[in-house]
């Protein structure tokens, strides 16, 4: 018994993380066209601690949050992590911000259209920074019309793409979203699983022929069928 | 103030309810082809008091609850609420109980499936008991195959149709699934929108046509278009 | 079977909705302090129409919504309901929007506060407009502390209190809000059940006593006990 | 650019995975003192690909799925692990099952008590089968009561402590649960934050000094406060 429990010891991880979740805070973000907008964030923060919890003072992670309030950006997400990290004496720190994120186009009178994408950053904080940007494109579902002879007429959303990447340069969120619209093309006739497939090989193919990325995952899923069919891929 | 005071008064609705809601709770209930079939469900109960709260003793509901465990039916339903406002001294109880229940068709290696269907079952009593019983039916995704001239194929999930009930008789829960089922064609093609409310007025005619139903509602719902598209009737 | 044929359609309620659910959209909203405040609110738009549908034009709903995009209160509320009427050709129209709404007090460094508050507002309109405004408010757990002889301490969230109330004039949301808060204090000590139909009576008082309310209803709901335990009443 | 082009081929993750998600199923599980408990799980399936996608047969997961209907159990996870892992061609093969699971004490009349655990099962097959079990546990909300000197009174739930294990031996659900809860007092007083952090170590403690496990992980979580606090520690 003594071997396995100094075994144990040896192999001890270790890993001691505290902090909040779920805290819902107003943001804003940059915003290409309008220079800013507001939305609402889902808002997690947390920190590795060395071998013992001491009494964190759980407090200081909302008290840093507010501090922020209002200036939101990619340079401002580092600075918090440096605060988390100093004052609850942390290891690392990590930072997760989920928000929805509207696209306008205000070109005339009831032409304005707004699409709503789901965006996450995780930011995480040990002797360097690393950043992953997350965003969520919906996929039309085409419905070809025997009419006129298979055409397609998007008509519904079919599923979605998920894209996280680590960026070699920044990026505006409306290039990213942008950039994988492009390579989606509304899906419709048979074979919705092998689709699933498909369709992550192209936007893969999108992201690894692109500077911008020195990493990305995508996952596309399938959601019309009562569960969910997804494939994934992560390169480059 | 005096006068608008006795207005207040003499118009008080006074509708005092107190009641507990989310209960998880094991139950079992009659299957057909199985006799019977354990699932999950979750409760909710709740009273309506005379004018005043009185220290409602909110544990006995769960206690009534407890005591007709693993005996649960239309039969007990109707035992359960009698207790209930006995016990708390109400005028009228309510319970309602929602779980999924699965059709399973054991029919040799490899063919067994599993069809899920949303069930709720709403009783009130004043001095009658009054019985709702509702099921969500999934609406397959048809898409036409340009290759075979039109033909439609089921694939994935359209929508659903959430159909209400007040029986005139006793019907199994697979009986009103299938006299539903047998009205829904796979939808494809184009007019989504147009597709919802046809779907209603057949669902509609059926219903409306059968001796089984006193009133009915019924609840067709295009869930693919990221926001939903509904269309709801009621009758006879 | 013939006469029960006709009593149905004597009866027959034929009440047809149709409408369009749960669209995600970026709104302005008034803010007492800020002037407006950006938000993310989930909208539903639906219309009664006569007795046949007829192919109704869902895309409309949308239409509307995008014309009166970034001028959103209480005014153009009831020019979209408008709107919604005469160009579905229906009998009544509604809106439903719910949204978070955040309060803000930068009062200098480090002290910005930031509470979410769930609103809703649901308008209608046949021959005139019927509003309600409903508003979610969290109730602080009291936690009496032994050591100073039951001196009562805040510390996480017991439950909300949900108040929902027809207005005879105009009200700053902020306005409701301290209204309500004013009247709860931290929940501690024994009697959680018997606690939530005392918090229910005395906002009950507070409504029933100000001018400014034409109708109201409050939920108050304790959500500490793995169920939901709740009390209801509506006034005057 | 060549030599950054080569770079990417040889960094190249190439991490393939296909599956399905979410799937609504009835499962029986083992109950140490009913035999057997029917539940209602959510089940993922998914596999791990060489280089290329080649046309998936998704509905292979579901066919597998419902060849062990009625016979879930550690040993059949394993083989239908072994099945889709053949059936599919593929490197890995991984399946998750989540399911609610009541622990039920019938000993008399209104005594019977059912608590729901929510439980799951993640199952990783390469060369050899790597299992994790995970159980949540509800943490009862205990006040203190200023007239009995500080007695502590559980009183609703206070948060939930989630932990994960990978087993040296089997060891019934029940078992697994039993021991944990022992560790448990309900939490009251001031220090709600500090306290994640106590029971974290507490339990920490306790499943370290046990054998039965090779693995764990405990995460404990306060939802009394808007948002929730955790702390999490891994061992041994």
């Amino acid at each position: 018994m003594k071997d396995i429990q100094s075994l144990h010891d040896s192999r001890r991880i270790d890993i001691r993380k505290v902090g909040v979740k779920n805290i819902s805070y107003p943001i804003t973000v940059l915003d290409r066209a309008r220079k800013t907008q507001q939305t609402v964030a889902s808002v997690n923060m947390y920190v590795n601690l060395p071998h013992q919890f001491k009494g964190t003072h759980m407090s200081r992670f909302v008290e840093i949050l507010n501090r922020f309030h209002g200036r939101f950006n990619l340079e401002t997400l580092h600075l918090i992590l440096e605060e988390m990290k100093q004052r609850l004496d942390a290891e690392a720190a990590h930072l997760e911000i989920a928000f929805p994120y509207f696209f306008s186009s205000d070109s005339g009178k009831d032409s304005f259209c707004s699409q709503r994408y789901d965006c996450r950053m995780s930011g995480s904080l040990q002797q360097q920074l690393d950043l992953v940007v997350e965003v969520e494109i919906p996929v039309p579902l085409g419905v070809s019309d025997p009419l006129q002879a298979g055409v397609i007429q998007a008509e519904g959303v079919w599923g979605t793409v998920r894209v996280s990447v680590r960026l070699n340069h920044f990026l505006w969120m409306e290039e990213l979203i942008t950039l994988i619209e492009d390579g989606i093309a509304p899906v419709a006739g048979s074979g919705s699983a092998s689709r699933v497939e498909e369709l992550c090989l192209q936007i893969d193919a999108t992201l690894g022929s692109d500077d911008a990325f020195s990493w990305y995952k995508v996952v596309v899923e399938n959601i019309t069928s009562g569960y969910s069919i997804s494939a994934s891929v992560e390169g480059p």
